[in-house]
C-alpha cells in the first residue's frame, strides 16, 4: 500500500449493470491501476446504482474520506443517466446552459448527418463553475470541481471516452498535485514460458533486493506478466536500481521477455519489420484472420503487412496457397507438411519477405484421437528456409485462437530477432 | 433497480490487489448477478485495501447503510489477511479457537502430506457467537453474524471457495428471508441505432408499463444494448408481461435488435446461413482480418465461412480480387468501385453465394480531406447483385476497425433477413 500520499482517493463507478455485475467494471481496476501508479493512495472503490438517492449518499461519504474523488458514469442523455443533477445538489450549484458543448454536440450530429435527439440538449448542462473537460470522443464532457484541497472528478462510463479524459486532462493535474512521488515499476511480459518456472528462475534475484523490491505475477491466456515495483526508494535511485534489477531478471529469463509497459507483441514484431526492411504475409485457417487482424492494430503496418490469405477451405488452400492435393490427403489439413506449403505459398503469392502460416483445429468439435482439439502447426518461410513447430494448446474456442495467433507472432519475433 | 426487496445488499472486497485494479474484481461482480437475480437489492459494492482501519470502517458504513452485508477475502492465514480480527472489533465479540475446524485444517494438511504451518492455527479462531459455514475447497471456513434482522457473512477471497460457500450455505439463507421474488429480464442487442433514439422510441411504452418495468442502457462502440427487468410481479405473471412488452419494443426499434442476452452477431449470421444453405467469403482491407476473425469464432463456422482475403496492398486487390487497374487509379482504394469489384471478386475467386468486402482508412494516419480517417465503404454482392454502403466512423484505430467490422456483418444479416 501507498501510504505517504498527498492525495488519498475514492473511486465511484455508477451503473445498475456494474454493481448487478452483468457488465465487469473495468473503469474502476483502469482507475486503481492509474492512481497507483501515480503514487495516490486508493482509499476505496464504491459501485453504485442508477438511483440519485444512493448516488448522492455515495458521493458524500466519499468526499468526508478522501480528497479525491472520481465518478464515473451516468453522464449520457438517457433517463437513467443521473450523475450531473446529484453533483449539482452534492456540491449545491445550480446547472447551466454551456453553449460552446451545445455547439459541440450539434457539430458531432452534423457530422454524422444525424439529426440532434432534443435529449442531447441535457448533455450540455453543468454544474456552475465546474471546469469543464473535453472529450474528442464522445459527446458528454467531463466535469472538475475543486473546493479547497479537495478535487472532484465526474467522468463518462463508455471506457475509452473515460479513458481519454483521465489521460488527457485529469492526469497532469493530479502529477502536479503529486509532486513527482511517481510509484517505480515496470511490466515485463512474456510468452512460452510459465508463472512457476520464471518465479523460480528470478528467486534468487528477488531475495538479494528484497527490502526494496516486490513482484505481482499476472498470468493471461497468452503469456504471464509480471510487475516489479520498487519500494522507498528516491526517484532516481529506485530508477537505477530497477534497471540493475531488471537486467539481473532478463538474464535468467531471456528472449521468452517480448515486451514491457504498454507494448504489445505485434508493435515489437512491427518495429523489427520496419528496421530490417522487411515485408510479411499470412496465411490463415483455424485463426479465422486473427493474427492479421492483431498485425493492423499497428498504425503504419501497411508499411511491411501485404495481406493475409485465410483459407478455411481445402479448395483455397490448393488454389490460391498452392498446397498440393497429395499433401492435403496423404498429410491432412492440420499437418507440417501443410503448413510449410501454406507458408512457402503466402509468401510467393504476396512477394513478401516472410510468409507465416498457421493451421489446426480451434475445436470444439473436428478434433480426433490422432488429431486433438487445441493441436496446431505454425510455419515461417523465408529466404533462409521454412521453419515450422507443432504446438497443443487448452482452453475454449476462443483461448485456443488466441494462444496460437500469439504462438505464431512470437515465432516471427524470434525470427527476426536472430 | 430492484425496489421491493426485504433485503438490501451491500458487497465489500477486501484486497490491495483488488483496490488497485491489479486483478479484476471478479467476485463483486458474481455476487452483484446473483443477489440480483434472487430479487435482492444491491445497494452498493465497495472494494477496500489490506488495511485493518480501512475495512473496519468500510464494515461500519455498510453495516449501517444495508441489512445484508458480505465481505469477501482476507480470511486467509497470511499477514496481510486482516478480516476476521476486524469482524471481531466490529460487533464487539472476542474470537475464540473453534475444536472442530482446527480439527479440519489439519486433516486437510494431512491428506495432502504437508505439515500445518502454525500461522493456519489463526483460521479455527472465530468471533464469539458466529455460525461457521464449511468451505470444502479450502481452509478459510465462511462466517455468519445475525443481529436483529440483519446478516452479515464473511468469505475468503478465492473465487472458487466463495462461489462455492455462497451457493451452498448462504443462497438458502437468502431465498428464504425474499419468499420467492426471482428477478425477470432479458438483454436486448442493437447495432446501427443510438441510445438517444432508442430511448425516444420506447419512451410511451416504458410510461405505460413504468410501475413493472425499468431499463438499463449498455452502449458499446459497435452498438447499445438495453436490460430489460420486471419488478414486483410473481414470476409466471413476468414472465407474460416481460414477453408483451418487449414486443411492443421490437414494433418501435425493428430491425435495429439483432439478437439478445448472449447471442453474438456472427452467431446470428451464422444461424441464418445455415438456415438457407448459403456460404460467405470476406475481402477484407482497412479490417485486417477482424471480419474473418469474428465469423470464425461461431463454432461450426466452417460449414459456411469458405475463406477470407485481407488485400492490404494494391497489388493483392488487383491479383487476387481482379480489381481493375483502370478503378483503383481513377477512384482510388477507398471507394465504392473499388469495394464493389472487391465483392464481386472475392465471391468468384471463392465460389461462394455471399461475397462481403470492407474499403476504408482506419487512422490514425493516411486520411485526406476527401477521405477522411474513419471513412469506409462496404460491399455485398450476391446472386441479385452488388449492395454498397458509405459509412463514417470516430475513434481511435481499433475503435474505427471494431466499428467497420460490426456495420459490415450488419449489412449481412439484413440481407439474409429478406
Amino acid at each position: 500500500m501507498i501510504k505517504n500520499s498527498l492525495l488519498k482517493a475514492e473511486v465511484i463507478t455508477i451503473g445498475d449493470e456494474i454493481l448487478q455485475g452483468f457488465v465487469q467494471d473495468t473503469n474502476a481496476s483502469y482507475l486503481g491501476q492509474r492512481l497507483t501508479n501515480l503514487g495516490v493512495e486508493v482509499l476505496y472503490k464504491t459501485s453504485v446504482g442508477d438511483d440519485s438517492d444512493l448516488i448522492e449518499k455515495a458521493i458524500g461519504v466519499a468526499w468526508r474520506r478522501a480528497n479525491l474523488v472520481i465518478t464515473t458514469g451516468g453522464l449520457g442523455p438517457t433517463a437513467d443517466d443521473r450523475t450531473k443533477k446529484v453533483v449539482a445538489k452534492v456540491f449545491r450549484r445550480p446547472l447551466v446552459l454551456k453553449n460552446s458543448v451545445l455547439h459541440k454536440i450539434r457539430e458531432h450530429f452534423k457530422e454524422r448527418a444525424i439529426k440532434m435527439p432534443p435529449l442531447n440538449i441535457s448533455q450540455a448542462l453543468f454544474p456552475q463553475g465546474a471546469r469543464i473537460l473535453e472529450n474528442p470522443l464522445g459527446t458528454a464532457p467531463g466535469i472538475f470541481i475543486q473546493e479547497d484541497d479537495k478535487l472532484f472528478f465526474s467522468l463518462p462510463g463508455v471506457p475509452v471516452e473515460m479513458k481519454s479524459i483521465f489521460e488527457t486532462n485529469i492526469e497532469p493535474i493530479l502529477k502536479q498535485k503529486q509532486k513527482g512521488g511517481v510509484l517505480i515499476q515496470k511490466l515485463l511480459k512474456t510468452t512460452g514460458i510459465t508463472e512457476s518456472v520464471i518465479a523460480e528462475r528470478i528467486q534468487g534475484i528477488l531475495k538479494e533486493f528484497e527490502s526494496i523490491i516486490s513482484v505481482a505475477y499476472l498470468p493471461e491466456d497468452t503469456g504471464v506478466n509480471f510487475r516489479l515495483v520498487i519500494k522507498g526508494c528516491l526517484p532516481e535511485e529506485g530508477g537505477k536500481k530497477l534497471q540493475e534489477i531488471e537486467e539481473k531478471i532478463r538474464k535468467e529469463i531471456g528472449d521468452y521477455i517480448y515486451g514491457s509497459d504498454e507494448e504489445t507483441l505485434e508493435e515489437i514484431i512491427g518495429y523489427s519489420l520496419l528496421m530490417k526492411k522487411k515485408t510479411i504475409a499470412v496465411a490463415e485457417s483455424c485463426t479465422g484472420g486473427l493474427i492479421g487482424n492483431r498485425i493492423t492494430n499497428v498504425s503504419g503496418s501497411s508499411v511491411y503487412f501485404l495481406g493475409d490469405v485465410v483459407a478455411y477451405s481445402n479448395e483455397l488452400k490448393k488454389r490460391l496457397l498452392q498446397v498440393s492435393e497429395k499433401i492435403l490427403d496423404v498429410h491432412g489439413a492440420v499437418s507440417s507438411e501443410t503448413v510449410r506449403a501454406m507458408a512457402k505459398g503466402v509468401r510467393k503469392l504476396c512477394g513478401s519477405d516472410l510468409g507465416l502460416a498457421v493451421t489446426g483445429i480451434a475445436g470444439p468439435t473436428g478434433g480426433t484421437k490422432e488429431k486433438p482439439v487445441g493441436l496446431v502447426y505454425i510455419g515461417l518461410d523465408s529466404e533462409e528456409g521454412t521453419l515450422w513447430e507443432e504446438r497443443r494448446f487448452s482452453g475454449n474456442r476462443r483461448m485456443i485462437k488466441e494462444k496460437i495467433a500469439q504462438a505464431a507472432l512470437d515465432l516471427v519475433r524470434r525470427h527476426l530477432l536472430k
